[in-house]
């Protein structure tokens, strides 16, 4: 056993937590930089809730909105714009992509330098890991970017990109979790981020560089996604019950994909959002079932018990079969992924124009990351070609 | 569901994760000051080997050794000393004791106040949360101080006390935990802190306090119990493994308390320790079958049966037996854990001079802290009768 773990931002969870904000902006001064992307927060009045919270406790403010997933250019364009103004913690409450429009901003708050340079696989220079402290809201309960030590930043179209910038240091220094603010949040974004949450969930920890904290955490969401998920999603139930769980399963999610990594649903998702314009939660979610299924029956031909018994131990976790029947319990678990991807209504590739003769410049951008089985190229194909 | 939960320190776990030391005291500057507290680590060469290794990577170190649990006068005679010397970070390695004493120096190099001004129940300033950056470097796999936001100072004799200087920012920066450094500890270390590393994971587990991300890490741990602690004290298998899953234990013992709370055990201990000189580990070691016994009767009178679960899934887990049976699993944890304490020779009270006279004097130091039932004086009493 031999891990690294990063620090978990300071956490405070639970409905009415949003009133705890002050006094998590208070440590780091009285001026902060508000990013936000969630217009249905503006709507409901939510948003101005919060503005009023910080105006009592003299907290000065300004605000940026980022509408969808963040751009490159506009962090820059953010960094120029308030990096004189004595910003001392930046805050971003939205969905993922407002949380990673906000830690990009304060991580390139003190240098002013171009994001661009600094993005894997794209820019060439490595970053000090120096930020504005920040503070993560989120409002959909779904990415758990709240916990992670990236944000993802993308160019769409051909030619288009989905890279991260990361860093250690990069993780919220808060993480503020109220539930309350993903209350009447959309079946279709309740869908797609909760399916996100629950493939980070098992991606992580079925992932080669599992660790038992990550496996532990992992385990803990899991269970949350079995109370909740699915009758949230039908409307079964207590809402603010639901979303609280899934609340955490989220939060569990980054934690544990921060610290074990990810599976081939990543290794192909953000390739789908760049070239197609899915958005990540159902990129995510269309490949979900169809990525186990054929992970697990690599794992079969090959006879690899162990990584089969981590994904027997969510089956049974899920279906209440007996864990030690590993093939029944993998089985049962590919089998109701599926069904959940129908239920949610994932929509197939063939929706967003995808074609057969696209799967190429798809997997071309294609890994594995850290799957329990090393797909080939026409094993990936394989999964694309179910979700056609 | 409504927690907080502190940062948790980098960490860095495994055998061998000693030579990650320069890095992690790189980021902090290239001045240090180690403290320690382990002859042993002298005398087995492994202080010198980490001597070297700072060495080697041009690191500037002050050494100051502590003897004993560490006093609030060796604190602020180690703060005066090295004050002005330009230290980047403290670096403990040891045990609980020198943990808790670099802890307290990192924290009261800032200021240079007295240390016993923050003491809680003592003195009467708030401390700020300002610190030195802290590395901890566990050698015994017992205490879990590496995880926790708090140091224990004590003053010894009749009128001695045993009190916490507490912050969340006193989580240390970086955890670093080499179980390799833990080889060849004694049977009786082993032993004690052992039990005191189980003995946090079951209280933060039943705390009333206890929160389900502080529930999955003290399971994780108690797993790691279950494989390893008493086959490494009785010299079954493989030392290194076994270190490596106590390391762990405590490690999750350590944020799992940090964040959810002990119960009466550590109500009872340090009256133990401060009045009477118990090491720690010897304190809660004693009364930890007692206590478990007396508060799991308590619990079965007043029918509290959600806390009964959890004690009746540790009972489960360490026996085997059905977690659904649970009067049967709490009974049969309780008998396994007194098993536990005389199998480990946990001496009785009385070996250290304590009558019945003086449980009145050790009781009026004692609490419940988060204990899952709320025990009388009379019951506490009976916790201690039963080890005299």
């Amino acid at each position: 056993m031999k891990f690294s773990f990063a620090r978990i931002p300071l956490i405070y969870f639970g409905a009415g937590s949003v009133s705890l904000l002050p006094k998590a902006i208070g440590q780091f001064g009285n001026t902060c930089l508000i990013v936000t992307g969630a217009s249905s927060l503006r709507t409901s009045g939510r948003l101005e809730r919060i503005h009023a919270l910080l105006r009592e406790a003299g907290i000065h403010y300004e605000i940026i909105s980022v509408s969808g997933e963040p751009t490159p250019n506009a962090v820059d364009a953010a960094v120029i714009e308030f990096r004189s103004k004595g910003i001392g913690a930046v805050v971003a409450i939205g969905g993922g992509s407002a949380i990673d429009a906000g830690k990009a901003i304060s991580a390139m708050l003190p240098s002013g330098d171009s994001v661009i340079d600094y993005l894997e696989g794209i820019g060439t220079k490595q970053h000090p890991g120096e930020k504005v402290p920040f503070i993560a809201v989120p409002t959909t309960g779904g990415t758990g970017s709240e916990a992670t030590k990236n944000a993802v930043l993308s160019k769409s179209g051909k030619g288009g990109f989905k890279r991260s910038l990361r860093h250690d240091n990069f993780v919220p220094n808060v993480a503020l979790i109220d539930p309350e603010l993903a209350m009447g949040v959309p079946f279709e974004v309740t869908a797609a981020t909760g399916l996100d949450a629950l493939t980070q969930l098992i991606e992580a920890y079925v992932s080669t560089a599992a660790n038992p904290m990550a496996d532990a955490l992992a385990l803990s969401g899991l269970e949350k996604i079995k109370q909740s998920f699915i009758p949230l999603c039908t409307g079964a139930g207590d809402e603010l019950v639901h979303r609280t769980s899934m609340a955490y399963a989220a939060l569990m999610s980054g934690i544990a994909l921060a610290n074990a990594g990810l599976g081939v649903v990543h290794g192909i998702a953000p390739a789908l959002g760049s070239i197609f314009g899915l958005t990540h939660g159902v990129a995510c979610g269309t490949l979900l079932g169809a990525s186990v299924k054929v992970t697990v029956q690599k794992l079969m031909e090959r006879g690899e018990e162990s990584h089969l018994q981590k994904f027997a131990r969510i089956g049974a976790l899920f279906t209440g079969c007996d864990v030690r029947e590993t093939s029944r319990a993998c089985e049962r678990l590919v089998f109701l992924l599926e069904e959940w991807v129908e239920l949610l209504k994932m929509p197939r590739l063939s929706k967003f124009g995808i074609r057969e003769s696209d799967f190429d410049e798809i997997l071309s951008q294609s890994s594995n990351k850290n799957n329990p089985a090393s797909l080939s190229k026409d094993e990936m194909r394989c999964i694309l070609a179910q979700r056609l």
